[in-house]
């Protein structure tokens, strides 16, 4: 095959896609049956079965697949014809969530359904339809549509399938070590993990915030005191933890640690100006949450809040006694879990250590405090104005009529870190997941048509690379 | 009986407690035997026989006692004969708590043992042996030798004995409102369950603070958020917390609610003084706690913010993940359980509507707190130049060779406040227990010297009291 394709040769697949959406649907089925929940034990045969289902598949449409072992689920590697021009690395999860609460669910969800929902949608309803497995089929039925076609593939691809996504994902980043020069040959990750920005319109992520996990813990006494015979005189630690949470955001919504801002770069006037043109619905947003008056910075727009701007977050905090009723203690201890996302530009070192100094300063002479590091990853920028980016805006851009567009997230997906990290790679974060997908929840569903038209939509971008 | 007593009666009284010793351990050994603790429903029995059996003892001294049966244990009433001049009612409590942890008892709990301690000195251990059985027998003790030596009591005593003090104390109230005028008859109320200033010099607390006690629950968005998709966003309820509680302390260390120390009179220099003389050892009160940095309100004496100093404690709080490892959660709520310590003058009311109100002004909007009482009390204050005061002082003078101080508690005794509220009689709290007692805890005890002496001081202050 060469490196370019023809507009024929493109709707010839599309419509082998259309043609064979039943039969594509059944090898989704047959994969949503296995039961590959990573994180209990009790299903590490199922996981393995996954990964050598995913093999075998891979190996019918012209892939050198393998599934590897590591110390937990085995890395599912395949490797494509060579081909003149692009290579991609192509990256999903086969794992899933546990479901429980089992009583919540409509329907087993290890035996996939077809329904239809209120809105008259249909909706493929089983554990990891759209968490990761309907999302990593799109892309491998893509695949196996062009070899039907053309019998190659239109760029040289990759694929890197993990099996411990849901549980920590500690055995991947060795892999990658351990195979860097063939893995890192590759132009460009791409991850099928993410949502489209509404069910009209494809988008690809390109900024996601980077995070600082820390946890403290405050010792004031040498036991837990009584507030009667110690009120006024033993230093509170609750009070102490509330007084250094408190300090870390000014009135005015910003956080306080030296030098938090230092490498935060403003958005730059284009890239608000593509955001304007989202016609985000704050409100809507917020409403969701059942909230009205955005937490954080004043005078910031709520996207900017979201995907540009670092946000320091208290996820847990704990002291002294809280069961029922009342015990009038005051304890010799207090902790708290606190998490910094990050934006381009700032250190996740630099941050933990200006934290560290800042709660240090505020421990008064007889009381201590113990930290501890829960990670820290930067934050992942894609280069507004890369080739890959655009190809492949513009393959999704011609598959739903109308302009995909480059959005932010607030969240951190590791993965894309331990690209560019080990591998020295950027990442197009493309996926075609809807909000209300239930993903970690009970009766999880992808949208038929996320999955109809997102193998459409690989089909487009795989085209789109080979130029 | 007349209602003077003269001093060779009252020498006759404390021989005969000096050569009886023995036989009143072996009373109190049978006291201490009976597993009453109230807390735990399997006991239920045993709190039963604890009453009649105390009851049994009253009776062989010429007292008309019962045990009156209450929604919960008993409470054994007794009257002795009428006399002319004072009238005492007496208070204690023949409950006692858990035992747990067992394997840390160096003997069983409910077989008392007199042994020597590293000091040298005698100590009675057991469970109940200082709380607040041994305390209680000082008094029962005293009147059994009065009775023994004169035929009859120096003045006329009542006995009110509690079941339910480590369990809450619910069902004491309505029995006093039930026998109120009988009750409140007495020109005083004597309760036997504080400790001595130290070993050679007794005291009668005349100050206990008072409590209010409230729970806070604040909900910010309607369910749990990831931090990723709403950091920055979501007002995280942990950081709302956190504030509030930090608002509640200057940097000074005075409480910020609004006229918290309206009503909070100055301590007078007459007392300043006196409490000076006590040689309080601030340094080695701290230190107990592994502290040395006192956290109340500077300029102030250690023991000026104990006894006559309002406190604010954070008694518990908690929101978000709190478990092993990170979750970057945004909680729907965070909690907190927080107690003031009130001084003599401020209102329980009052107070609890300032904070309400304080907590109430920072909430944003789209936000929203629950208020839950814990109860609340004024503190106690017996005048300082009383009568009943004075005598009780010049009883345990006379006993100790030293003169006995007047003292004030940080602690809270709800039942003083009871006395005042529904009886409408002032209270004075004498005890001999000492502060390494280890009650509520593994091998409880109670000095030999507590239970000979305390014996002894009773007797001479019922013969104070008869003037």
């Amino acid at each position: 095959m060469t490196d370019h394709v023809t507009p024929d040769q493109i709707d010839a697949v599309l419509a082998h896609v259309d043609a064979g959406l039943d039969s594509s649907l059944e090898r989704l089925y047959a994969l949503l049956r296995i039961k590959s929940i990573s994180t209990d034990p009790a299903f590490k045969a199922e996981c393995q079965q996954a990964a050598d289902w995913i093999v075998g598949e891979l190996k019918t449409i012209g892939f050198d697949a393998a599934a590897h072992a590591t110390e937990g689920h085995p890395v599912v590697w395949a490797r494509g014809p060579e081909q003149t021009g692009a290579h991609v690395l192509f990256y999903a999860h086969y794992d899933v969530q546990p479901v429980d609460p089992l009583n919540l669910w409509h329907s087993d969800p290890f035996e996939p359904v077809l329904k239809t929902d209120a809105q008259g949608r249909k909706i493929i309803v089983a554990r990891g339809a759209s968490d990761d497995k309907g999302q990593m089929m799109t892309f491998i039925e893509a695949c196996r549509a062009w070899q039907a076609v053309t019998g190659s593939l239109p760029v040289k691809i990759s694929l890197m399938l993990e099996g411990e996504e849901e549980s920590g994902g500690k055995n991947l980043p060795p892999f990658m070590e351990a195979h860097k020069a063939q893995l890192g040959a590759a132009d460009i990750a791409l991850v099928c993990d993410t949502d489209m920005w509404d069910r009209q319109t494809p988008s690809i992520t390109t900024m996601l915030r980077g995070m600082v996990g820390e946890e403290i813990e405050i010792t004031c006494a040498n036991k837990d005191l009584h507030s009667g015979m110690f009120g006024n005189a033993a230093r509170n630690p609750n009070q102490l933890l509330a007084e250094i949470i408190a300090s870390l955001r000014a009135p005015d919504g910003s956080v306080t640690l030296e030098g938090f801002y230092d490498d935060v770069a403003e958005v730059s006037p284009e890239i608000k100006a593509q955001w304007a043109s989202l016609g985000f619905d704050e409100a809507a947003y917020m409403g969701e949450a059942g909230l009205s008056i955005p937490a954080g910075e004043a005078n910031r727009s709520l996207l900017e809040m979201l995907w540009a701007r670092p946000t320091c977050e208290i996820n847990g905090m704990s002291g002294g006694y809280t069961g029922d009723g009342f015990k009038t203690v005051i304890p010799a201890k207090a902790s708290a879990k606190i998490s910094f996302r990050l934006v381009s530009g700032m250190d996740p070192d630099k941050i933990r250590a200006a934290f560290r100094s800042h709660v240090q300063a505020m421990i008064p002479a007889d009381c201590s405090v113990r930290f501890t590091s829960h990670g820290g990853a930067p934050a992942i920028t894609v280069p507004s104005d890369g080739t890959h980016l655009q190809q492949a805006l513009n393959g999704l851009s011609s598959e739903w009529g109308k302009p995909a567009v480059i959005t932010g997230s607030g969240g951190s997906i590791p993965v894309a870190g331990d690209f560019k990290r080990i591998l020295g790679l950027d990442t197009l974060l493309i996926g075609f997941a809807q909000i209300d997908d239930a993903i970690h929840s009970p009766n999880e569903k992808y949208d038929l048509a996320s999955y109809h038209r997102g193998i459409r939509s690989w089909v487009r971008v795989l085209a789109a690379f080979a130029g």
